[in-house]
Parts: C-alpha cells; sequence; structure tokens
C-alpha cells in the first residue's frame, strides 16, 4: 500500500468546452453534471480510496497550482508538481516519476488523467488494484483499455495480442483515431480496445523506458537526481523543464516498448472528450434534450444540449440540435453537429475581443 | 405654462418582453437601447423640458412607487398617483384629473404612456406645444395621431374628417387593430392615423366627458372632491378606486365623444409594444442581426434579435431568425415569428416554477 503512487496529470487548458471551461478554469476544475465535485476531485476522490493521500500526486500547469489548493485542501504543497510550462505528458511524466522515486525508490505509479468520468467506482479500483499487484510482479507497462461500445472515431485504440491472464493481455500496437470504416472494424474484432490514457507502472520500469525511449528527455531530467524531493527541485525544473520535448508519452514511449501490457477496464469510462460525450452521458427528457445544472422548459425542441449556471432557467421554443452554453459572461449557440468549430470560433473571439472573454 | 400638466401612465406588467422585463421590473424602467435611460426616464426628460417638473405625475400601480422614486428622484411623493388595483386607463386618467383639478383648475393635460419610444424630440416637443395652445383655446380632447409609414396590424386606428385647421383635424372614428387587408386599405387611404395613446385636454372638459360617457366611474371618484391632494386622498381612492369598472379611456370616451380632435404627429414614434418593433428600431449587422446591450460574435446566422446584459457577449452559430434574450436568472430562445406565444410560455414557466422567473 504505502508503495503504490498516483500522479493525476491536470494541466490541461482545452478550449472545447468554451464558454463553459475558460483559459483560468480549465475542464478539469468544472462540475459538469452537478455532483459538487469537479473532475479533477472526483479523480482524486476516487484513488484516494486505496493510495494514501500523501501518495497521490497533482501535475499541473503553473498558471493552476491555486485552483489545485482550493479544490484539494486535502493536500500539501509538495503533492503539486508545477509545470512551468506546457509539455505534453512525457516530460510531465519523467518528472513526477523522478520526484517519486526521491521519495520511494519503488514506487507504483497509477498515472491518470484529472478529467475523465468513470461511472463504476468500485469495478474501477478493482482494476486499479489488479494492475497495481500486476506490476509490482512483472517489469512491464500497463495501459487500461476499454472495451468499446461503439465504433467511436473520437478515441485511440489498442490493438491486444491474443491470450493473457488475468484478464491482462499483451499489448500488440498503439492506433491512432481511425476513420469511420476502420472504427467499424476494430469495432467488431474484439482485439481492439480505446486508449483511456490511465498507465501503471513500477517507477524504475518507467524510467528505463525514457532511457531507452526518450534519452533526450531522460538524461535532461536525470540531471537533477539529488535535487528532487529538495528545496531545489523548483528551480532546477524550472530551468529545464522548458527545454524538453513536447511529445506524449503514447507516442514517445507506449507505442515502441515491448513490455506493453493492457488491462481490460469495464468501469464505464469517458473522456469528456467534446459536448457530444457529455450529451451522450446526460440523462435526457421525452425530446431527448440534455440539461446540465439548470432548469430548462423545452416547447416545440429536440435534440439539444443545454447548460447555464445553476438555478438558471432556459426556456427554448423551436429549437433543435443545438448547444446552448452560458458561463460567467459568454453565451455560446452552436450547431450540435458543428461543435468541432468550437476551437476556431474561440480563437475568432479572442482575434475580436482580446482576453475578456477567454 | 403653469397651468400646463402632464400625468405619465406607467402602471403596466406586460409579459411580452419576458425574461426582460418582469413583474417587479416592466417594460417602462428598462432601458431598452441602452441609452442609460429607462423608457419612463426617457418620457420624463423630454416633458420637463416644457412642464413645470412640479407639473408632472406618475400613475402607476402601488407596487412600482418605490421604482419610480429611485428612477426618479427629482419629483416628490405627492407627484406619484398610486393605483391600489390595476382599472385600466379610464380611471386611472379620472383620478389623476380629480388630483390636478384640486391643485390648478384650469388645468391643461398632456396624458402620456411611459413606455413608448420618441426618436425626434424637438418635433415631439413642437406638436405638444400645439395641442397645449389648441385646448386652452377650444373646448376639445385632442388625441395625436401618428401618420402610418406601413399597413401596420399591431395599432388601433384614427379616422380624420377632412380638412382641419394648425394640423389639426376633427376625428371621424376609432378603430380597432385591423387585420392586414384592412390595414393595407388605411395605409393608402391617407385618412387613417395611429393612435398613439398621448392625449391632450383642458382637466374640465375630461371630466365633463367622463360624467357624460363614464358616469359611474364619475361618481365614484367624484365623492373625493375635498379630499384630493390632501392626506386622505390615499385612503379615498384605496377604498374607491378597486371599484370602478375595468375600461379604456379609448372605448370609454374617445370613441363616443363628439368633441374629439386629432393632431398630427411627426416626431417618429412607437408603441415599443414587441420585439418586432424593437427589432425595427435597432441598427443591423450585414446578416440583418440586431443586438442590445451586450457584444456578439455572429456565425453563419441572420435575422436574429439578442440582447444579454450590459457586457456580456453572445457568439451564435447556424442559427436564423430567433430572439434570444437572456436577463438575469433567465435565457429565453424563441423564434421571431412565434414571438406572439410569448405571453404563453410565462404563463407555462409560472405554472411550473412558480414565481421565481416572473
Amino acid at each position: 500500500m504505502k508503495d503504490n503512487f498516483c500522479v493525476i496529470m491536470g494541466g490541461g487548458i482545452g478550449s472545447r468546452f468554451w464558454p463553459f471551461s475558460r483559459e483560468n478554469k480549465p475542464k478539469q476544475f468544472l462540475d459538469f453534471f452537478g455532483t459538487g465535485r469537479s473532475l479533477l476531485q472526483q479523480t482524486f476522490d476516487r484513488f484516494s480510496q486505496i493510495i494514501p493521500t500523501e501518495n497521490i500526486f497533482i501535475a499541473t500547469n503553473e498558471l493552476y497550482a491555486d485552483l489545485v489548493k482550493e479544490q484539494l485542501p486535502e493536500i500539501t504543497d509538495s503533492q503539486i508538481l508545477k509545470e512551468p510550462t506546457r509539455r505534453n505528458t512525457a516530460p510531465c511524466i519523467a518528472y513526477a516519476s523522478y520526484h517519486i522515486q526521491a521519495i520511494n525508490p519503488n514506487a507504483n505509479i497509477v498515472v491518470t488523467p484529472a478529467d475523465h468520468l468513470i461511472l463504476q467506482e468500485q469495478h474501477f479500483l478493482k482494476n486499479i488494484q489488479t494492475g497495481l499487484n500486476f506490476v509490482s510482479k512483472f517489469p512491464s507497462l500497463l495501459t487500461l483499455g476499454v472495451k468499446p461500445s461503439r465504433p467511436e472515431t473520437g478515441y485511440g485504440y489498442i490493438q491486444t495480442k491474443e491470450g493473457g491472464k488475468d484478464n491482462i493481455q499483451e499489448v500488440k500496437a498503439f492506433t491512432e483515431k481511425p476513420n469511420p470504416e476502420l472504427a467499424q472494424i476494430f469495432f467488431e474484432s474484439g482485439d481492439f480496445f480505446w486508449n483511456s490514457g490511465i498507465f501503471i507502472w513500477n517507477v524504475n520500469v518507467i524510467l528505463d523506458a525514457f532511457k531507452l525511449y526518450l534519452p533526450d528527455i531522460n538524461v535532461r531530467l536525470a540531471q537533477g537526481i539529488g535535487l528532487y524531493n529538495t528545496p531545489k527541485e523548483k528551480e532546477f525544473i524550472n530551468e529545464v523543464y522548458p527545454t524538453c520535448q513536447n511529445i506524449s508519452i503514447d507516442y514517445g514511449i507506449m507505442e515502441k516498448a515491448d513490455n506493453v501490457y493492457m488491462l481490460v477496464a469495464d468501469f464505464g469510462w469517458s473522456d469528456l472528450g467534446n459536448w457530444a460525450s457529455v450529451y451522450d452521458l446526460t440523462d435526457k427528457d421525452e425530446g431527448k434534450n440534455a440539461v446540465l445544472k439548470c432548469k430548462s422548459l423545452f416547447i416545440e425542441s429536440k435534440d439539444n444540449l443545454v447548460t447555464l449556471a445553476d438555478g438558471k432557467l432556459a426556456v427554448v421554443q423551436g429549437l433543435d440540435n443545438y448547444i446552448v452554453a452560458e458561463s460567467d459572461n459568454v453565451l455560446l449557440i452552436c450547431k450540435r453537429d458543428e461543435e468541432q468549430r468550437i476551437k476556431q470560433i474561440v480563437a475568432d473571439v479572442k482575434m475580436k475581443y482580446g482576453e475578456e472573454y477567454m
């Protein structure tokens, strides 16, 4: 138990949920479904049931350190690993690994995004336990794969070799997001799983993989051995971290390593990657309107996704298939089929009005 | 000058602009076009240029007395004529007339709604002066008629006899709101004018008309002679006013009296009776989107009317011909062509959620 650690990665800034998410309060800090807890808080709550609270670290951009402290008053400052710049998942994981190695040189670590949704918590915790047991015995890089429930084109897939034990299978290949035809083939084959972005490994095994597959990142961050988990860590990281290559752990290590295994997860998972996934996960009325947080009255309207602030009322007449999202000083109305344009819309708003509505 | 008085009628509670207007802040108290002054304040500002401030009275429902004081700090409590219940324009005008008669038995009075828009103030003031001069010489009931600029079906019309002097014509008939065919005929004839709801008369002439055409209302309110403009007025009105018949001045007197004249008004007038009239009066972008108060970005969207709170941003993609109106705790999205349904929608909201969003 004391060897088990968790790194919650919460440094993202995605604009796909703007105006609900903002630069100064991105998705992981939001409470999408009105549960009273943000996605980050929910992630923390889940892991704190099986991992000692002091072994849970939040890796985030420096900008969000105060927000993390505010949302997780139960952790200490030293549990927030502050990235001075955005450098994707590989440098973040290398940094966290060196930091944790300095605390416990035999740590087993779960690495997880801060902003995913888990529906069946008990299944999830059982899966994580299984994974921690596995990596404590086998020097492997374990990833959690989700059995596809539809031919989703929005996720990367993991293909496994046949066989495997303890519901854990050897990985054959990681694949990028497929086109619809390929997604259909993946869905039907049974060998393909959604890449959840949740990883479990021993600290030495992942650092060995960095030495082998991302030696440049490793050399830079290995210079700090002796400084990690000391007052000198921050200065070192501020200097070296920005010089690291911007690369994902999937692309930099998981696609290349030969000791990659996958645990078949069965806990009801969504990366909440876009409004469509939020719509899918929300209860709908008879007109298939989904409402988050606010109150509503729909008249001759269907297939809409509406979210206003808590306690507000949306009255919608004669509208089909739109996203209506209001937060703070912005109201966005956008066709549901065109939500991929939100990113560009945000850029247009920034161009026209500057930072005011970011 | 000292014989000239004005009664601004501001007791309405219309729900056609909900959620922009609310039961506790109806249309006359709102600043539609972001001028910094509400419609009531604008009406007061206009008249105070030609009528002594102390001769301007606001007739309103008791509920709104505080709001009137707040918006017009320059008037005294005694200038607010409080109606204990809603009883349409005839009882309101009779009450105000008796009150003013007690102050000045030879008063000439302009009666005006609080919530109309006047575009050309100098023309307006000149028209009012002309009217006040006329009624000080001739014992007539003068109404202001607006030359129609379109075959509008939303207004009542006044038909005049041929001839007339000083741009003032004798009235042949008042007509209700016409159907589209009739409105076209009215528009083309040249003898028909929009009924602006602004009246000018000597206090004794209008009270004589009450004696003749609405004797029941007159008898009730005439009992208060001797009490008006004294500390006993309030108690008398609270007791008697609710017993008065609910009837409009048009229907009760103007349609029946034989001394009714009309002054042709040329000051750019709108009763702001619905969102369509607000849309017509607002500057539009190249996509014919009209925006009140807030900032906006339209993408593939046209013919919309959007109003959020000051300083907020509306981003609208792929939407045509809607009203998007947000105020305080309510957002309404409704087809522009179906705004006549707002009244029913408000009733539905009240049924579902009670007073919270009224």
